[in-house]
């Protein structure tokens, strides 16, 4: 049958509740938890201190030196091993203490999105006009995980767990997608399973796939000509790339209703009375899986050929990167979610809420505040809809259990000011905290329980079957200089 | 939250079989229903010979005179009281027998499609080069109506039952949806509850929404000129027709993935060398609900004053007609189900499984043959996916229980000629009497539970909510001798 | 220098006027020519009568047969050998008289235009509802080139000039082009001049070269879907044309001044709801000449692939036919004009003036009336505007001469009622009677003056140069019976 | 007659030459123009100078502010009365000497154009990398016109001539138009005459229109949404760009030959997951002549809307500036024709054409050198191709005579790195000099013969007719500060 039916099974989501509820119930207390709760505790200020000035260094893909080196330096003043500028990245790097089997990772992002700079008020307030800003969070991010793998630190330093703990820092997830050069380059292969978290306006195990994605550029190559005196000697590329978005839009029509392209016209002639000689524009195609995604992308890079022909122009096309859907691991996603419950919401103060409701007058959203409540696990739906990550890829290689935790004010439009307000202030510390808590929590398990682990692997390598990963990313050098400009 | 699912929900539909499995055990032997079934087998040959000559017929909507005659006549021969020419329409009637509560109607079609004429062969063979043909099977949905309105009418006249049925022939599904017009005159007021079915691939109870949809036509009026000598003096409707059409294409980006925008060029200029001052355009919207409809038709409408002002010319949209999709009734579905369920499926000689493969092997399709079994009734989808119908509106004025019946080899292309060819010979008529058995079966619940009717018209009643139907029909008489040509 | 100037120049036109009144000075009373125009004075009834057939058969391109006969059968009851069906063209023939050099060909038109049928009153009002009509005069034309030829057969028979006169029956000039096969035959390889004229709203000789022209049509093949249910399984040939037709509108930005591209969509889908898997378009391109209009017409072609490539389609290109531009032959085109001026503006009544004032009335057009007067012959212009004729092939084999003939009103728009009106009643035969008698006048120029007959040819060889003609036609017979809809 | 004749009047242009050449012999010697020929020639080193500095400023519109202290500076220190910072430009200045009438007016631009910036070498090399160049030659513009008038001050401050001259400062020719708000102002009120010229690769009195311009922008505001997580929520004004873009190119088929249209996309979102909620196109329009030009510019100001309409957003349309084409003077004109044959061409040394072809060579032109010789003055043609001037502004107020003089090499691509090598070397200020020369012995006609200024004056007030001088200009200050990008 090729029907697609939307909807939402709530006797399955109520069977999950009552699942959840009695696994709430078998919760015993667990020293080792205990332990790494009161880490991150304890190292509330200097976490919320390397936080802060990410936050302030407002730097963007593969631009983060000052951020990579905070949280580089913190780790290595901590005891980690650092291996600094992995996979041909200077802000990536590896941090990694202990030895031995398991290894668990943890990833660390803190790169910042153009144009968001904002102070920590509820209102629109640029800290540096112009600046680049936190508007996903990625400072509270990458801390978050540091903290995490401190905490496990800690234990292992105490001979409490075996094994080894390593934190990825992972540059470029806003644009390029840092991760896919650091896969590329086989930093996970030895890893059992890896974990990861993203500042969020709710707080959850995040069980849902995300979409795919590519990101290619097209350019045109023309012929320049006088536009009043002699057009008819120019050939534009332009018009070719004017023909081009048209057959894109065209095109809508026949695509499946999980699929989305969006484009970005980067260059269409640079002055009025000339017929450009060069255009260029930045095409993304997204599905929910890498199988549907790719015919598409097929699709849309052989139309430039199309479009050139009519404007009797040149074109080159060149992939830029991509990522895969996100290869859920329910198995250790219930993990986390037990200890979710065990931890229950974050608590706010008064002034907290006053100021997300705040925030939320100013962005048109209900004035709830806070939402930190955890409900069940959710079902993984088969076709995801929103956003994206490069985490995605690193899903493909090693088991990902991921989560979401409350830094900003429910309903807070992401990328935007009014997440890097709350990202520089109490109510993203807490989440901060929060995360790290929840994920140095469940890599507890994960060292403590073997048996767990290789559930996790098992549903990993049952998922995966016979696919052979290969990340959407050109041959060569990751693009660090490159002059893509988004 | 924003967030769509897209899955099957298992669980719910293996518990859904486990109640219907349950009550096929409690059925028991129904006097009345034996009645009926056999009152569908006497009277096979006189339904045969009917649908086969509205079948040879081949009139399209509006234009079904003889269709509605051989239908109407019928009814009058035995006993029931007819009222051509209803709702202004000249091939719309009413068909009643019977006298006081309950008032149970049935639904019957009976229009052809341009263009598909065909023999009774398994390959592509025009009985009229270039005519009509019955590529929906409604020559066996009219008479399969007809002959379940005369089952009941025989136990009505024995006394056997008390009320009345009323057949409706509905003319014009294909094209302009007689239907609204019927609803509209209010011949439906005074009705309990309405039956209908459709030829199909599959036997079962019908139980998803469809899509609701409009039809409108946009018009340019410019100004011609020489296209050679002095363009510049043409105001040419053609650039605003394809004004019109690449907006509603880059629109595409903006609608939800429920909806559908398509249309048909009808008139872009009739000769090369002259600036157009005349184009037109159908235009059809979707989507799974009203609600969702109304907001993009309105937009898509807006549009061609848009593109009237580029092109600088006059424009009018004016409305064909439109339906809402079904509002369906599953306490009224399940009572047909286990009718589906008592009866079984269809047997079939192997002549007739032969000529089937015959014609999956010429469309392509696997050659399975004739497929119907009765599964579990479905969910039904909060997103219908596929087509539309006018059955959608008699919906939301009475509730309205609907069965698909077996017509046609499994996988079978619809609006085919293949679909002609098997709804002309034994495989139709075979689904014509059994559709017609399930329909007068289910009557027969209705006119003996009086209880059953209340708990229809409750679901009805509290699925309708305040919504005071309103159809999508302009004013004024039905478009008998419209020019509209698709 | 690349620049052109747009202007006219009134000292040339000056000088034109005294060189052609000191022409007519010197012209004394010619024996000959008085007995052409006493022959045509003769025949006027008879030629009326072909002519007035004609109007009323109402023929199209390839479809003249009554018309043609008319004419043909004429010729032969007048003592010409005709020869019918010439050149794979039913309706096409030869008739000719006399023999031995020189040869003077004659060419005469004959077919109507679509949807033009009108009355002989000066408001629209037709003949017969959406029937053709003489909307180009064409029933004249014919009529007044034979009635032509037939003056200079009597002069042949009595012997008072010597060689042979040969009349050309040319359909298909509205649609086609059928002089191109008659070209290709090689029926006008042993011509020495050949004559022409053309109704028209003033008189005079015709020296401008018209446009060159070619037709092609555009086939895109796709797959056909469902629109609403799995439109990504369809590749839709609509699309295809769109973004095809949005390219030659971004293209004409690149084509010189002197260019022109108009198309008219032919098919684009046939139902509301169907992806459509064929669509056809046909596409004119024009340009001052043959040299200019070839990179253009091979350009739109290409676009072809382009929008095939971005629709995911197939694709054919197919040469309908085309025309060269006309090879003025001034030398020939100075002796028409003599006779013009010798023979001064037709007369008309005062009943004539009015209804052509009532037509200039209804159709927008200062009411002055009908123009004979004969002004000095223009210059001809380097870059042409306006119309184009495939009576510009012949003149690139033959040298030709060419006459515009008042028989509507001035300012009358051409293809229009107006012009069927005028066509069909004395205005008209009063046109084609002045026609016929400086057509012959001129003819006795051709036999009585051979140094004036080398004179024509050194012009024509010059100005032709290295040039081979080749016409724009395809391989293969006529397209008459061919199902391209204009 | 609505037809239009593209041609070259040769007889006219011979009668042309004939009586320049009569004029040529009436020559006499000038003890004036011999004085201002050695005033040119004295001050050389000193011109020089000045306009090597303006070459290496290398400033663009409106930022002009050491080339216009270098001229400005320069004047004051010649004598002249300085007046800086008219009508509300900084840069824009008025440098005046003498009293009483006649008052000649010169015009002198110093704008450079961006990103030409080019060494002094045959071959593409930038002075500074993606610094603006000198590619118009105003270096040399400004100061030849400023020289011409320090000769003339010469002549005023012996007493040989009578009257003032007045130099104008005039910035920003390559974009916003400058003129156009010193015309605003009445700065050209009281002048009799004005003189202007230009560096060409040829030396003529230019007769030429150019083409009357427009520049307008649209904005449009939208809405933003995610383009994957809820693409329907945002109204995207790169989609209302696009279709405006679309909309502009049909037009092209209903403008008239005369007529050019161009745009440059300024903005058309910013990122590629984002839909956009601003876009901004800077238009461009241009015909032969202001009257034509009025309608093309408010239709394509008027499909803003429906580009509005059709994608929901909202927009606005603002005036940038605009030029009217020039009023030549032919009177004034055949004066400096004179002096140009009485000049006679430019000497070129050896290494100069050496340079000139190696040039050509590396512009892909023929290797002809330098030419630099006296035509006949040309034909002013009706509809003119090419470019536009604010020139055309000052010569809608008072009479304007306009040269071209050698600077370049022949048939250098105009506004390249070619011409910024050219003017920043010898060729350019040969070219200069000449200017300057040819230019002040037309202005000593003026002062010396009342008669020809009457005539001069008679012509313009005949041509300018009815007409009510308006410039294309917004209300307020220039837009000294704007963000406009080009």
């Amino acid at each position: 049958m090729n029907k697609i039916n939307y909807r939402i099974s709530l006797l399955v989501a109520l069977m999950g509740v009552s699942i959840s509820v009695s696994a709430q119930k078998k919760q015993k207390p667990n020293p080792q938890k205990e332990a790494v709760i009161a880490s991150v505790d304890n190292r509330f200020e200097e976490l919320t201190d390397v936080s802060d000035r990410i936050w302030s260094f407002e730097e963007i893909a593969f631009q983060e030196t000052q951020s990579a080196a905070a949280l580089s330096d913190y780790a290595e003043s901590l005891g980690f091993k650092v291996t600094r500028g992995v996979a041909g990245i200077p802000t990536a790097f590896v941090a990694e203490y202990g030895s031995g089997k398991p290894i668990i990772g943890i990833l660390g992002e803190f790169d910042a999105l153009p144009g968001l700079s904002q102070n920590t008020v509820p209102y629109k307030s640029p800290l540096h006009e112009g600046a680049p800003g936190h508007g996903c969070g990625h400072n509270l991010f990458g801390t978050a995980s540091l903290g995490a793998a401190a905490a496990i630190k800690d234990l292992i330093e105490k001979g409490e767990i075996q094994g080894t703990v390593r934190f990825y820092g992972t540059p470029a997830e806003e644009k390029f997608f840092g991760k896919l050069w650091m896969v590329r380059e086989g930093l996970f292969e030895d890893v059992d399973v890896v974990m990861d978290w993203h500042p969020a306006a709710e707080t959850k195990t995040a069980v849902q796939k995300g979409l795919a994605l590519v990101d290619f550029q097209v350019e045109f190559f023309g012929q320049a000509a006088h536009a009043s005196a002699d057009p008819w000697n120019g050939r534009s590329t332009g018009d070719a790339l004017e023909l081009y978005t048209t057959g894109i839009n065209y095109y809508r029509e026949h695509i499946k209703p999980t699929v989305r392209i969006h484009y970005h016209i980067q260059d269409a002639g640079k002055v009025v009375n000339v017929v450009p000689d060069y255009s260029r524009i930045w095409v993304r195609v997204r599905d929910s899986s890498r199988e549907g995604l790719i015919p598409v992308w097929k699709r849309v890079e052989a139309m430039a050929e199309g479009a050139a022909i009519m404007a009797n122009v040149e074109y080159k096309v060149s992939l830029i990167s991509g990522v895969h859907e996100v290869l859920v691991n329910r198995t250790g996603s219930a993990a986390l979610q037990k200890n979710l419950e065990s931890l229950g919401p974050i608590s706010y103060t008064e002034e907290e809420q006053d100021f997300a409701k705040k925030i939320q007058e100013a962005t048109g959203k209900p004035q709830i505040g806070l939402v930190s409540k955890i409900d069940p696990m959710e079902e993984t739906a088969e076709h995801s809809m929103g956003g994206s990550t490069d985490v995605g890829d690193v899903s493909w290689v090693v088991p990902t259990i991921r989560l979401s935790a409350t830094t900003a004010p429910n309903g807070t439009p992401w990328h935007s000011w009014a997440v890097v307000a709350s990202s520089g202030m109490s109510i993203g510390h807490k989440g901060m905290a929060y995360a790290a808590k929840a994920l140095s929590m469940t890599m507890v398990d994960l060292f403590q329980n073997p048996e767990l682990v290789e559930n996790v692997k098992a549903e990993f390598k049952e998922k995966k079957g016979d696919y052979v990963y290969k990340g959407f990313v050109p041959d060569g050098p990751p693009p660090i200089n490159s002059n893509l400009q988004d």
